[in-house]
Order: structure tokens, then C-alpha cells, then sequence
């Protein structure tokens, strides 16, 4: 095994950079002291988003590859949450001289993978050691003449709409810790309650919350088709559709049905989770450890999964890829966010500081 | 003291916020999901750097304020060296839970001080807890219309000019190492060597290590005068001029007497680093603990000051704050750089998993 410390930086960088997506936007890559990017609709967009190791991954559970495409998609997520289209990323990361050079050249492959979809590159970095593993990314996306879909547009009577996919994220940190699937992705089968494993299943639920794959031509659709207000989902439903809400200054109503095809797909992932000795905290939503607790858990809590929310007029046909899960009421008292038409019982989303 | 742990991300983020320079090239600030920057040339620049705790400022000499000033500072060199003008940064930062805000705020005013000169905004972030600090900052820039100078475009007989303070920082950080000046920026007065020390000066060379401040303009200067090739020095001078050689296809030969003014700044730091006891081996160069050897690791193999090395025709005056420190050779047998004709002496630039 080669160790980071047994390289200099240039030959480290030596390695990666081959294995970097250009992008089409690019008119300068990595190498200088800066990357150019085309900005042809004369603005652009930028985000940040940062992941630390035991924070945000699990060494043992995350290769390197895992983590750059989390990181990609995660960061993509927010571009496409603003209707624009991705070109470009660079990366800073911090890891210990200790950790493998392929743990390195993985991450590099899971950032071209996880840029791939999108066709955007991946123009240039830094570098440094430290005490941990830290990846933070910056993503930047064109807006094609369209004006940005910001949090703030939604208006009474919208339909709330949804993309991609809602709790697998959460069921699969889940199944990792209740040691009912072992990553990176090989998965036990296992004879659980009251059948068998259906392990292709679980591995797609613990590949979603390694490996997500955001909606991110379902966000471009939504601003072409006119949404009036959108945004990722990377800390909970509930509080991210709250968010949504006090920008906008009105209230979300969900569906009581809402999200049941993801029901159904997690339920005997759910099940096992709750049938699991030791778990009777699910660890999101209300403590409850039954199987509809633990749904609702993943479900409503759960984050990560880097889908969509987005609201629509009502006269607007949503266009592919997105589902109707609700409506947007006028602002007055009560819950900002409620299910069907109730105060939700589950928690509140992750918290970096106190979790 | 409040702790970080003691706050929520949303209540540490409105703290932060206020702090924070809006830009003259920001259409949409914090808040969404991206930033919306205007890039009027339909092309912009992009870079990104790392600053990690105990790598790259160890949190006794430097407060919240120095990082991000340092973190605002180097990343606008890195724009500068393309000849673009700073538009806005975006910042990442990781956080112990047991930091006082205090330091996450200055951090804030930090980063607002050193975009100030560059009317630079600052546009967004992320934020999560890890086990040491570290501040990634991506910088963005314009280029105004003019072509971005490149590494790669020195032509033999161009003349090689300087911008900005030589070995400044790596005094610094000497005379913080040998206790002969503390920080957080409060010299001790000392009778050292020959005579009393020059307290101000020392002042002004731990400040330029903790508080680098680029010769942005003179970036944008260089461009618009038609400078051939151009970098940011942050690894040392005759590493990164190696680099800009090498890129370039041709070779560096620095005149004898070059940064003759900043050697004169830094001899009486050199001099009291030199007696001070246990400080055999100053960190840079060629191990020589005599003064002038001192001198030669701080000039040429020292880092981070961010000053700006570039190349222009024969034929073309220096704009304001440049001076010429050589010339560009033809390439051939021997090293790529050169001091007054010689093979330099002293070691290569700090490398992150060596040192």
C-alpha cells in the first residue's frame, strides 16, 4: 500500500488529475493558479458543501469512491435546486498522511462518476494534510437565461411537488448500523422477522444514502416548467419543507398519502431495523420503534437523499419525475408544515453541533 | 464564553451573515441553495485553498480574525495571479463544538476585512463540526475582458518582475516559533544580539504572516500591461518559480541583488533568529543558522507571502509595484533557476505531508 505521506503533493496531483471530467464549460482546467469556466448567460451559480469523516462518513462503511460521489451529488443537488444546470466543481481535501493513495484516486473516480450525469467537470482543488478526512466541494451551474428558482416564490394555492427518492437514504444508514447490510456494498443475507432478506433491496437503500443520485434534470424541468419556489433536501423533510415555507411566508400542507411508494419500497427494510435488538430509537422521528415509526422516522426526518421540493402553480402539468405530495395554504396560525392536515410528530433534522 | 455546541447551525449562521461584505458583483447572497453571481465577461475564474489548524495556523498565534484573514488573502491571490479582478468567495468551514463563537465571528470579520480591498463579496458557506479547524475558501474573479496570464507564456528575454513582500512571512513565523515576538499581535520588547529590538518592524512581519496582504492590484496591473506569464507565491519563491519555468519551457535567473530592500526589512528578525538559542536549523533553506543563510531561507524558500512573481517583454514598463528581480533565459543544460548565475543553495518549499 502506498501512503499519502509517501508521495509529494505533485505526485499525488499527478494522479488524480488524469482522472478528472473536463466539462464542457471548462476553457481552463487544473494547473494554474485559477480555473476560467464559461458563464455564457453572463451569471452563474455557486454553492458549497462540506464532508467530514465521522460526521457526514464512515471510513469503514465509505470508500473513497463513495465518498466523492456523495460529495458531487450532494453539491450538484444544490444547483439543480436552483433550476440550473451544473458545469463545474472544484475540491479541497484534507487527509492524513496515513491514508491509502488509492482512497485518494477513488474519491477522484467517484467525483468524475458522480459529475457524469451532469456533464460537469471537475476543474481543480487543493490539497493538504490534516487530522481527519475532509472534502469540501464547490459547484458552480449556468442558468441558461432562466431566473434562479429561489425558496421565497411559493404562493397559496401552489401544488407542493417532489423529486427522487424520500427515506432510502436514512433506511440505509440504518441497515449499516443495525449491521443488517455491511458496506461497502456487500450485503449479508439474513433471515429477518418473518422472511427472507430481500438483500437487492436493502443494497440499494444503503447504495442511495453512499452513493445518492439526486433528481438533477428534474431541476432544470421544474424551472422550465415554472416552478415558483424549489429546494434540495439534505436535512429532513420536515425542516427543509418548513425552510421552504418561512421564506415564501406561507404553510405546506402534505398529503396524509404522500411518499407511499417509498413507503412500501422501505417497509421490510423498516421492519427489520425495528425487529433488531438494541434499537429502539430509530434514531430520527419520535422515538417510536415500531415499523410506521420507523418509516415516518426516514420518511419525514430522515436527510440526505438529496431530492427535490418544489412548488408548481396549479394549472402547471408537472413535468417528469415529479409527484404531487401536497399544497401551499395561506400563512396564519398553526404548524408552518403540516401532514395531512395535522401537526407532525416527528423531530426535528440533524444538527451538526448536537447530533 | 458561548460554545458552538451551545448554538444551533441557524443561530450561528445569523451571526455570521451580518458580518459579511455583500459585493458589487453579487445578484443573489446567502440563504438559498446557491449564490447568483454576475460574471459580465461571460467567463470567470475560479480557485480554491485549505487552511487546516496545526498545518497551516496553529490557533495560539492565530485568532478567528487572522484565519480569515489569511484564508480571504491567499485565495485572492490565487485571482490576482490570473489577472482577474475578485468577485466573491464562498467558505467552508469545520469547527470544533467546543470553539467559542467568538472565534467562528471573527473568523466572519476576517474574511470581510481582507475582501475589502478587492471589493470583493462573501456569498456563502457551509458549516459542520469536526475535530480541528479547517477553512476552505473558493475564490471567484473576472477577467474584464482580457486574456487570463497563464504559468505557461515566459518568452526568453522577457524580464522577471516581483510584486508584493519577500520572506516576510517566513519571519514571521520564525519570530513567533522562537518566542521573540507573541501573538496574538503583541510584541514583546526585547534586548537581543547588538541592541533593542525594533519591536514595530518585528510587529510588521508577524502581522504579514498572520495577515498576508497581496499586491491584488498590481495582478490586474500586470494583465492589462501585458505580462506574459504570472503566479501567486505561496510555496516558496524558487519552487513556484520552477514551476512557472517549467510550464513556461524556459529557465529563471534571478539577478544577485534581488529583494535587496526586503533582506534589509528582515535583518535585524534574521539576526536575533539567528542567536536565539536551540535555532540551529532556521526551518528553510540550507540549514545555515548564520544570518545571511537565515536571510537566503526566508527570501527564497520561504512561503505564503503571496506576493506575485510574473514576466514581462523587454519593452514594456513595470506598472506600479512591480520590480524587476531577473530574466527570463532560454532553456538548456543546468537548473531551471538560477541566482546570479549559480545553482541556488537552499532546500525546496514546503511540502504538506513532509514537513
Amino acid at each position: 500500500m502506498t501512503r499519502v505521506r509517501d508521495l509529494s503533493e505533485e505526485q499525488i496531483l499527478e494522479r488524480i488529475v488524469p482522472l478528472l471530467p473536463r466539462g464542457s464549460a471548462t476553457l481552463l482546467g487544473p494547473g494554474d493558479d485559477a480555473a476560467v469556466l464559461a458563464a455564457p448567460d453572463g451569471r452563474f451559480v455557486v454553492s458549497t458543501d462540506v464532508l467530514v469523516e465521522d460526521r457526514h462518513f464512515r471510513a469503514r462503511w465509505s470508500t473513497g469512491y463513495d465518498v466523492g460521489r456523495r460529495a458531487a451529488a450532494q453539491n450538484l443537488a444544490d444547483i439543480a435546486a436552483m433550476g440550473a444546470r451544473p458545469t463545474a466543481l472544484v475540491t479541497s481535501l484534507v487527509v492524513p498522511g496515513d491514508t491509502d493513495v488509492e482512497w485518494v484516486t477513488g474519491l477522484a473516480r467517484g467525483l468524475a462518476d458522480g459529475c457524469a450525469p451532469a456533464g460537469a467537470g471537475a476543474v481543480g482543488g487543493d490539497l493538504s494534510g490534516g487530522p481527519c478526512l475532509v472534502v469540501s466541494v464547490t459547484v458552480h451551474g449556468d442558468l441558461e437565461g432562466r431566473a434562479p428558482v429561489l425558496r421565497s416564490g411559493a404562493r397559496p394555492g401552489d401544488v407542493v411537488a417532489h423529486a427522487g427518492v424520500r427515506g432510502w437514504s436514512a433506511a440505509g444508514l440504518a441497515l449499516l448500523e443495525a449491521g443488517l447490510v455491511r458496506a461497502p456494498l456487500s450485503p449479508v443475507p439474513l433471515e429477518v422477522g418473518e422472511g427472507v432478506v430481500l438483500e437487492d433491496a436493502w443494497e440499494r437503500l444503503v447504495s442511495a444514502h453512499l452513493r445518492p443520485e439526486p433528481p438533477l434534470a428534474a431541476g432544470v424541468a421544474a424551472a422550465e416548467a415554472g416552478a415558483t419556489a424549489m429546494l434540495d433536501l439534505s436535512d429532513g423533510l420536515l425542516r427543509d419543507a418548513g425552510r421552504l415555507a418561512v421564506a415564501s411566508g406561507v404553510r405546506i400542507g402534505f398529503d396524509a398519502g404522500a411518499f407511499a411508494a417509498d413507503r412500501e419500497e422501505l417497509r421490510s427494510a423498516a421492519r427489520a431495523v425495528a425487529a433488531a435488538s438494541g434499537l429502539g430509537d430509530p434514531g430520527w422521528g419520535p422515538g417510536r420503534s415500531d415499523v410506521d415509526g420507523v418509516l415516518d422516522g426516514w420518511i419525514w426526518g430522515g436527510g440526505e437523499d438529496h431530492g427535490l421540493l418544489a412548488t408548481f402553480p396549479a394549472d402547471v402539468p408537472l413535468p417528469a419525475g415529479w409527484t404531487a405530495v401536497g399544497l401551499v395554504r395561506e400563512p396564519g396560525e398553526g404548524p408552518a408544515v403540516t401532514i395531512g392536515g395535522a401537526e407532525p410528530d416527528v423531530g426535528p433534522g440533524w444538527d451538526h453541533f448536537r447530533a
